[in-house]
């Protein structure tokens, strides 16, 4: 049985896309994402899956960062999951629900759900915690108090809540992506239920001095091969305001040809590529 | 006399920022960025100044977003200010600053001070505080408790706190840049002493669907005409997973003919095109 990282506690939306992806494998909590994928460098742990990107919030700069300048990992697989929050109370108070004095969760979820809370609790303070899951465990450790927390249905569960209001996010299209992470290349294939798998390929890419002209260069080197991109994004290389290096998602997997020919080409034109991974990506839809 | 809303409270890297560029006008302290831009939108000031991007933390994802979705506002200047972060403690405490027993800080400055913290606080807790000012602040009123913050000179200034150690910062290079925003389209001349001006023009471009092809053409818009790009990044249009908006910096003011061509040619292709401003990017340089 493989040991599978995940950004903690219990409960979260980390935690249910790994069941879902990992439905056999052993789960361990982590309590930051650095600390999931040391656990994978040091061996602790077999895989970690960390968030990369919401639909909402965009990229999870932690992510690409640890990735880019710390953690020598592969990714070998992807998933994407549909975030649904609900508004989980203490049992106690699951037909009082709309008497709740304070609302606590992470601060992005608090913005996904903007309008119900403003439309129930426009008046109530919100309180900021560390996870979704974190502010479910609060609630149930506080039953005196008048709490309600926005979280998954999971979390209901785990911790014992009542779902007050389900689905109660601004956005149905919310969906987050997760890399599972390996010290090994190979791509993995993810047990079912996951379905529509599609081909996918990372890479860094680190451009010389001109970087515009260069980044032009580098799509033409794409483009003339109908290689189709999803994603190109910056992020500061920490050496100077102006200094980025780009990750970029190629629609399929590394064959034989094109796609060594285009990093040929780019390299050619001082660029830097590293291939983070050419694996299959997943999407996770979730049983009532 | 113009009023300037900035990231308050006293003391914060946007207030020194604004004493630098402004210094003649009224200063505005408000807590959130969103509220800086609200309050220039709402009438209450003339303009705001708002961090836009730090050398090590990327693109203030916040600021980009708002202004994107929320702001009907224009970008009249930039200024580039290093960040140099300072140990301070309560005067108190001056010559026995290694006795400190928890360091407060912004999340930011407590990693940029990374080695320094290692070296001399191991095991010393870190508390995160909303700013590094309110970090100052926090000291000062609590003369009792053996703490230190992380924060810069106008900080120690403002809380009449002890300077313990100077730039403990890891990377001598970090700066960040600052907009000028105004609900007027004129680019502003920022009173001297601001060094070296240059001129710049930021624009959002949203893509047709074929997102990667046409992100290629647009650079080629640029490239051909020999127009240099100081960045592109992408930002989530918060529509679906994959659906991104563009934020591009050119490297020179609007002209009269190949800037408006190059717009011309990407709106053809579907793009949308808005122009945030063709203003001039200053760099603030800091006397002892």
């Amino acid at each position: 049985m493989r040991k599978i990282a995940f950004l903690g506690p219990t409960a979260t939306f980390s935690d249910l896309a790994v069941r879902h992806a990992f439905p056999e494998e052993e789960r361990i909590p982590y309590s930051t994402i650095p600390a999931c994928m040391d656990a994978v460098i040091k061996k602790e742990v077999d895989l970690a899956v960390v968030p990369i990107e919401n639909t909402l919030e965009g990229t999870v700069n932690l992510t690409i960062d640890y990735l880019f300048h710390e953690a020598d990992l592969y990714v070998v697989g992807e998933a994407t999951a549909p975030i649904q929050q609900h508004l989980l109370v203490h049992k106690r108070y699951a037909q009082e629900w709309e008497e709740t004095e304070k609302i606590m969760s992470h601060s992005h979820a608090i913005a996904q759900c903007h309008k119900f809370l403003h439309t129930y609790f426009a008046d109530k303070p919100h309180e900021k915690m560390t996870s979704t899951a974190a502010a479910a465990q609060y609630i149930y450790d506080h039953p005196e108090q008048r709490l309600a927390a926005i979280a998954n249905s999971l979390s209901a569960k785990e911790y014992d809540l009542a779902i007050a209001k389900e689905n109660i996010h601004d956005h149905s299209f919310n969906h987050t992506r997760f890399f599972v992470l390996s010290r090994e290349k190979e791509a993995l294939a993810l047990p079912l239920p996951l379905k529509e798998p599609k081909d996918k390929t990372t890479i860094f890419v680190t451009l010389p001095s001109d970087q515009a002209g260069t980044l032009h260069q580098v799509l033409s080197a794409f483009s003339w091969r109908r290689i189709n991109l999803t994603k190109i994004e910056s992020r500061p290389l920490k050496t100077g305001l102006g200094h980025y290096f780009f990750i970029i998602d190629i629609s399929q997997a590394i064959d034989d040809v094109l796609i060594p020919g285009a990093f040929a080409e780019m390299e050619a034109l001082g660029c830097t590529v590293k291939v983070l991974g050419s694996y299959r990506s997943y999407s996770i839809e979730y049983n009532k």
